[in-house]
């Protein structure tokens, strides 16, 4: 049988790469920057703009299918999800990075049937790496297949996560308390390249052996999270129970055991889910 | 007048290329390790190979220079810095990211003549990156010429620096509260790849904004410190007062006023200067 989604993720590829183009034009022009929920939490006329290219766009192809998009819910759309075919979009993971042209800042597309990520889409688009993953078949970063490390002991292992743009006092401490028990495991160290997608595909590629991150949103992990998995590695909830795409929360581990071992060392910062109406 | 240092400087290039060649072909291989200081300060033979290389290709064509190398001076030799010329080498800069085969990594060679660095050579071997710094001369990437950014607002700066590999608890802890105090200014955000030298040369070419450790040694700011002054930043102590290379301290900032004001937050980890004698 033929795969259902296959054209949806080819135009996803298609879609993300002239995304990219955008952006990296964009990173030759004066940004100027809009602040949302804290004053480390940015927007740019950039990412609302590739964001509507990507929606009307998959909209004219695609009518029937839904669509969750960062700057779309940030102008109060809702962030339900459905059973129905939906795209989950952030046309710029990586904001801060864009706006500072620190070099890794990608547009993420996932691909959400039945509460099931179908394909990811992953464009790093300084690097020009193209990280795409399909369920069943596989991962790949421009064209060469991805696999995970499969680090076991976590005293050997590479982490990457972000100190994120939450400032209030009491988040921030969690946060670097989390770390520093971590990192007094020991683990070998912790990276933070300022995107979740881009962190993940790192973990996808073997370059680090887990990611972990309270706070972020689905967009920032439809995408890159099948890419994961695909590439042989799994996704938990911080509390090592199952992953759940609107907890706004993720570890993304190359082998259950470095997972659930983060798990254990990792204070729950309280959130609001994706999905809750207000 | 002729530059006398520009025959050393071609010559420099010329090495950190050939060098980067050779890491490039390890990241190829299993990589085997070794474990220096912490469980989390980790050696290969590709690091003693390669400096191993530098330095007899160095000392065949300059055989009345001196030498200061990270593995070098980990097998027992000395790293007093005379006013001779001396080149200061590191071989790897981000030895755990090359163990993991994170993209960050680093053949980093300053020259260093009277005390006062003449020039600067940076090769980020896996992203193809030569960065270079001559004194009066300017900085460049790949022939690209390097411009800090100039940022002088610490609440719209982007920040780097390092969790590095001391895992004493009192050591960590410091390291930590000083990102907390940063954060909490607040800063836009802060990044770590895992690599001294190409976090400098992040803020050499205006991807971040300023870079600060405590606990590096003068091989992985040698060869950085020049390309950021070149590119029109500034190196302060982490005190605050004037920078000194065998302290194992350092601020690198695109401002005098960004540099100055992170000194302010940062409390102080007691070190063992490089140029000790023991």
């Amino acid at each position: 049988m033929a795969d259902p989604w296959q054209q949806c993720m080819d135009y996803a590829v298609t879609l993300a790469r002239k995304a990219g183009e955008v952006v990296r034009e964009a990173l030759k022009e004066e940004i100027s920057i809009m602040v949302k929920s804290s004053p480390a939490d940015l927007v740019t006329v950039t990412d609302q703009k590739v964001e509507k290219m990507i929606i009307s766009s998959i909209k004219e192809k695609y009518p029937s299918h839904s669509f969750i998009g960062e700057e779309s819910v940030a102008a109060g759309e809702g962030s339900i999800l459905t059973d129905n075919a939906t795209w989950i979009i952030d046309p710029i993971d990586g904001t801060t990075n864009f706006v500072h042209r620190f070099p890794f800042v990608a547009v993420s597309i996932g691909f959400v049937v039945n509460k099931k990520i179908e394909f990811g889409v992953v464009y790093s688009c300084v690097e020009d790496k193209m990280y795409t993953g399909r369920k069943g078949k596989g991962a790949f970063c421009n064209g060469q297949k991805l696999q995970v490390s499969g680090q076991e002991d976590i005293t050997k292992s590479l982490l990457v996560t972000e100190m994120g743009s939450n400032r209030e006092p009491e988040t921030l401490k969690i946060v670097l308390s989390n770390m520093e028990r971590l990192l007094s495991i020991p683990v070998h160290g912790i990276r933070a390249v300022g995107t979740a997608a881009v962190n993940m595909c790192l973990v996808a590629t073997g370059g680090a052996d887990a990611y972990y991150e309270m706070g972020i949103h689905c967009w920032d992990m439809a995408g890159a999270g099948i890419i994961i998995t695909e590439a042989g590695g799994v996704l938990l909830d911080v509390s090592g129970g199952p992953f759940d795409l609107m907890s706004r929360r993720i570890i993304a581990a190359s082998s259950r055991a470095i997972g659930e071992r983060i798990a254990k060392e990792l204070q729950i910062i309280p959130l609001q889910r994706d999905d809750t109406t207000n």
